[in-house]
């Protein structure tokens, strides 16, 4: 099998992935940054892929214990290398399911904080690509966005806080079901390239049983000229973005 | 009862407010820019007080016919008198009625695009405005953001666009109520002070009866400096923001 160990450029961690397959991306970034863990959490992470997002987490915060739950089984055996050789298993514990059935393999109600960077595309016909994984990472073939906030809300205490980083062409539908699984927006952040940017990405926190409202925080644009732009590079250095 | 007249900035056009009423703010223009009209086209307005957005509507579109809605009385005389001031008897109609029966009064399904400007905040407790017109122009006091959707989908053709202006605090709640009323969130246009600043408001598109999906333009920066951006500017003058 073909890999690559990559560095995260943060303390050193290094990560394995498979190029063939689905390599992190700025996304993922921009989702371990957006989440607020606090010192002593519990965190989950719905389809975690490399584990690049508990990977980060781990690194940028004192949150306790992270969890990653991924189906795929080549992803998951890169991600236990991948936290092994950093020294983060006393931290970090990759579990191999689906998560349809996340709250029977995790515990109910047993997670402050679920963060999640799902496939973006529903199954619309389109074609898909060969690649397994890669379809799998992009495409609603195995879970519907539904599935996931069902398996958040289900997996979150009450007043458990939800992060997810997708397409805002979805943003109507997504805000829907969020409110529907009982994870009320409470905020968001608009992602686009630069100023001339149509929207691209968003930002989503959710709280599960709170009161309606949110807040938007200042649009993020990741491009400035034919570099990222300075916020982005706060990002990954882990500082405020 | 005093009463200012105002200069539209365009065409020569100008209007009648009431300084110690509601006076029409950016939100107002905003909304007149956001709005697509195409020649030959009817449009209507809920709620529209001053009557500044069917002014501006006329001003910079090719649209047939503009018909402003309006409960207040005292904003309908102003409206009506600002109308043929300008000119615009024959493209302008403000109708004196209530939206919760727009589609008895104005016909159903009858129109190419409806606007709104409607109050943003609802009766949640707190201290309202003494002043009734303020209060009814700021507060869901005489129809909530519900009646609104529904009146605007009851006037629209099947394909009929819908524009609003909106807090984006509360946009969970409106692309949901969007949705239940028929108007599929299609476009949207996040609105903050500057790069540093929380979003603001949301300009929305919905199109009755289309598919999901949304495009988000880039965002909207109002100010610069101590001033108005050049993209507010050029708003003003009806140009593309």
């Amino acid at each position: 099998m073909d890999e690559r160990l990559d560095d995260l450029q943060v303390k050193g961690y290094r990560i394995y992935q498979d190029p063939e397959g689905f390599c992190f991306g700025t996304d993922a970034v921009l989702l371990a940054h957006f989440a607020r863990i606090r010192p002593g959490e519990r965190v989950v992470d719905l389809g975690t892929g490399s584990g690049i997002v508990p990977l980060l987490m781990a690194a940028h915060s004192r949150g306790e214990a992270f969890v990653g739950l991924e189906l795929e089984h080549g992803a998951v055996d890169r991600a236990r290398r991948s936290v092994k050789l950093n020294g983060l298993s006393g931290r970090i514990e990759i579990v191999e399911g689906d998560l349809k059935e996340a709250a029977a393999l995790l515990g109910r109600g047993t997670f402050d904080v679920v963060v999640t960077n799902p496939p973006y595309r529903p199954l619309d016909g389109g074609e898909l690509p060969a690649h397994p994984a890669r379809r799998m990472a992009r495409y609603e073939t195995h879970c519907t966005l539904k599935d996931v906030l069902t398996a958040a809300s289900g997996l979150l205490k009450y007043r458990g806080r939800f992060y997810m980083v997708h397409r805002c062409s979805r943003l109507a539908e997504i805000l829907q079901e969020m409110r529907a699984a009982g994870l009320e927006p409470k905020a968001g952040r608009m992602v686009q390239k630069d100023a001339e940017a149509a929207g691209e990405l968003v930002l989503l926190e959710g709280i599960k049983g709170a009161a309606s409202g949110m807040e938007w925080l200042p649009v993020l644009f990741t491009r400035s000229g034919d570099g990222p732009s300075e916020a982005l590079k706060r990002i990954y250095r882990g500082e405020d973005g």
